[in-house]
């Protein structure tokens, strides 16, 4: 298999589903090492030998291998589809009330929020994330129902749904996440009461989707804001290529730099073992392995994306 | 003129030469705007009103306007050329010396210094070019003459000097540096006395180069590591394709993540108002304009940077 | 009137009514400089242009001046009640779950909760009040009518009451107190439920005292540990002394060295504009006046301790 | 022996040669625990197992036990006389360029300093102490010499001396403070070259004394500022109290809070293993063990200080 020759930009010529095959060979080692999230009981059981893979081009063709088919909870990937009906509801003026900056600490930290006055550091850590379902929830009449639309049209997939248990023993164990939201109420920068927050912000991390799911539902990233298979626009071309960049300097965390160095490519990340990743103009990728390294990320997805890059030469570097 | 057509990667069509005049235009109210940096004589003496701008090709091309043949004090910017100097001497043990994650602050700070031990953020920031200098140091005989052969090499002008008043105005006014050095040296983690890093850290900000020298200079980011005009590498495809991710997440001080939101390229920008940008397989454009934002980035040429990615369609998300 | 001769000890001489009546006079120009507290209505509401100080001494006597009878609302000042009384619930393990420094930074800062794993940095902080508020509901079967029985027989006032309003105002606008109680739970560091540690907090913060129940009620501080009407003991002299150096190091909020500088007792002070301080030995002090400095401390009152230990020379210095 | 009786202030009741021999026999199973300085060879080279105590009394006795005539480095100790010659040379105007509050961290910490722009937060860590050094040197022909009659007067003693190599060895090894002094010259708070300023710091930290000197130079403070000998006025009485103070929130490192805890007196510890305790109105004590706590203070040393505290019921709560 040749890599993409980048002069000529013919990424055609890639035998995608040969790479996830030979990907999935590399990272099996490493399939089971790390640790499952298990701050909620419906993480915690799952278990940690899975391994999934998904590739979808903008012509179209879907790539899979392993169990790519097996939902599982996406978490914090939801902060990107929730920034996304977030920019389209109050344009530039989100920017206001989150910034654009990586965080350079741990991802539910309090401290720059209480230097930088409430105002988060970016829409992709939790903080952030709050903000932004706050201006979901004063923009929409069902803001829960409209997410749920969204994702599935995006998908193509009326099958998705919000695990209940999960978004309900999140909210139980969700101390953190309540001190976050009441402390960015304190300086006035949620309009909604706060439990109505934590309880939209709970309901997306704990939206259900296969890696096939995510692939398809992100390849508007990749596409320059079109879906696929309309050729509308979901967003603009610009915005795209913004939630683009902000995807690659704060998707992953506090491992951001870390992992731009590693892989390069725009990517979020969640707790239940999940990443996409944007190849634009080229496709998505979407991987999932349950056990997490110590920042959080899947320890074998991140490998797979690692290894997916280096054999296709597809980097945005 | 039509912006470059993505799909089939044929940046050929694209006018630079029209595209450089319309941008230079269009910045043009903008060019003296901000602040010139005047912590040493020889930097506040620079007119605010000076703006260059050049792109150089990998077919060996070279566009340029304005003031893009005066020599201006390269400053920060040299922190890519010694990185790249520092990973040839010592691989990747250089990251167990200095990190890669954004700083997520000002640019000198010594905070993170201090909660992270001694171990720098990134190499771009000036914590981590006293290590990389160091590094350089401890392999090298004469590591001024060395870097100074590599630049002249790179530009393909063996007229680059180091301004001596520059390194030594900066030397006086140098508290800052003085008080970083000695805090990292103090976790053990310079080889060589402070003075000596120091000095050669001075040195390298104090590089004389115009916007020509350094568009043609880091060609070889933009070419997977290649020299342009010999074809052979300056260091590997892996190597330049890492180098361009620490320039997206740490190349622009704390305004990385605006940075790659607005121009969504990789960067590095020095206080004497220049910035080096990095079109993967395309192109390098070096702009100059010597009045600052508030984060130590030249005004007018980070707007020129934004109009140009548009312009052209050129980024890498 | 002359000052104290400490080496005989003789306070006796001392003309206390003459005292207050000269501190009333010095420090009436200040009263009503500042800024009452606004967050909640009741504290708003209150005149500004309010002054009473009240001193009670070892041998039962008691000296006011002003609107020393007045009743307001003590707020922080509870947290030595409470303390108090977590001390003799849970003696020395208490130390486990809070410490015993100086803050350093404002008084309701989530930032060093962060970087101290949960553990307060000291029981007279908010942080440190609510793990103070958990010891005393795990230990007592009606903790907010314990309280309320401890401070009227402190007091000796069997009319003193939490006024429901103000802990339901607090509450309602408590999202900084709701933000760090969480916080603190979600570090294991709360074992009742946040809203009942809230709530028990809200109540003692609303206690309505007069400057002659508060002098009264703190006389077992000043007396070591020993009711002065009864002679027993109310806590041991041991903590007394070391409820003592607590206040006294953190008993200002962030601005406890420049009291300690200014006035050298120790002291507790309150959003509402009280301040009680404490000479062992000798006396206690209450002062109320509800305009603030930029610390938080009432203006006025901290002048007026000022002035009484400059005329008196009663300094624990 | 019978605890002094507060209620008549007769101290002169206490057998202190007897407390301090109780206090040497209970602390004698700690001596040596702990950690012996060593980041200079000169401090490392002091055997662990030494322990002296001497108390001076207002009334002119000296008592002492164990090592309390044997030398010792007095290091931060220092900083107690260095803060009363710039409080003379300055006035109340020292306090615009240095703090007053505990530093709530580590002693040699820039966190607080970037922070607050180079204002250090007390005289007592080493930052202050540097402005303080700062203040000397520019009110003095000669500081070093001036300090060194100051110190032998105090102390009555002509043959106090600075251990030149212990100076040059804290010089050699001291990028911590080197660090610190360049930082705070770069926000402008240094008058002098930093050099300059370093020199006599580390001269200062290398005064050589035993406990019995420093027992008798610190009378002063206990004395209400006046010597004991000469009943002159070494500095007012205001600025006395103030100094102890200042001693008691700042003074030993970031446990002052824990220490006023235990011992309950204002006091200032060294690395050399030395601490001064001040008990107003009575006497001043001085301890030496050289094996240091995990906070830097020495562990026999705060033991012995906390044993005679209890003993004497002497506190100042």
């Amino acid at each position: 298999m040749n890599p993409v020759d980048h002069s000529t930009g013919q990424h055609g010529r890639i035998d995608f589903a040969a790479v996830l095959g030979q990907v999935h060979e590399e990272v099996a080692p490493l399939v089971g090492q790390g640790k499952v999230a298990s701050y909620i009981p419906r993480l915690a059981d799952v278990p940690a030998n899975r391994f999934g893979m998904a590739a979808a081009t903008l012509d179209g063709r879907l790539f899979t291998i392993g169990d790519a088919d097996e939902r599982f909870s996406i978490q914090s990937i939801s902060k990107v589809f929730t920034l996304t009906l977030a920019l389209e509801a109050l344009g530039g003026d989100l920017w206001k009330r989150v910034g654009r900056e990586p965080s350079g600490s741990a991802f539910n930290s309090l401290v720059q929020l209480e230097n930088e006055k409430g105002i988060p550091r970016n829409p992709l850590i939790n903080a952030g994330a709050h903000v932004v379902a706050d201006v979901i929830l004063s923009s929409s009449r069902n803001a829960r129902d409209d997410l749920l639309a969204f994702v599935r049209e995006r998908a193509d997939n009326p099958d998705i749904i919000m695990d209940a248990e999960v978004a309900s023993s999140e909210r139980d164990a969700g101390f953190r996440n309540t001190a976050l939201a009441n402390f960015i109420r304190s300086f006035g920068n949620l309009d909604n009461p706060v439990d109505r927050v934590l309880d939209f912000y709970f309901h997306q991390c704990a939206l259900q989707m296969s890696c096939a799911d995510l692939a398809r539902a992100f390849v508007y990233l990749a596409n320059r804001g079109h879906c696929q298979r309309s050729g509308k626009p979901v967003i603009s071309a610009e915005r795209a290529k913004r939630i683009n960049a902000l995807m690659l300097t704060c998707g992953t965390y506090d491992a951001a730099g870390e992992f731009a160095f590693r892989v390069g490519l725009p990517a979020k990340s969640g707790v239940g073992g999940g990443i996409v990743a944007i190849v634009p103009n080229v496709l998505t990728l979407a991987v999932w392995s349950p056990a997490l390294d110590d920042k959080g990320n899947s320890l074998a997805g991140a490998a797979a994306l690692e290894r997916f890059s280096a054999l296709t030469g597809l980097s945005i570097f």
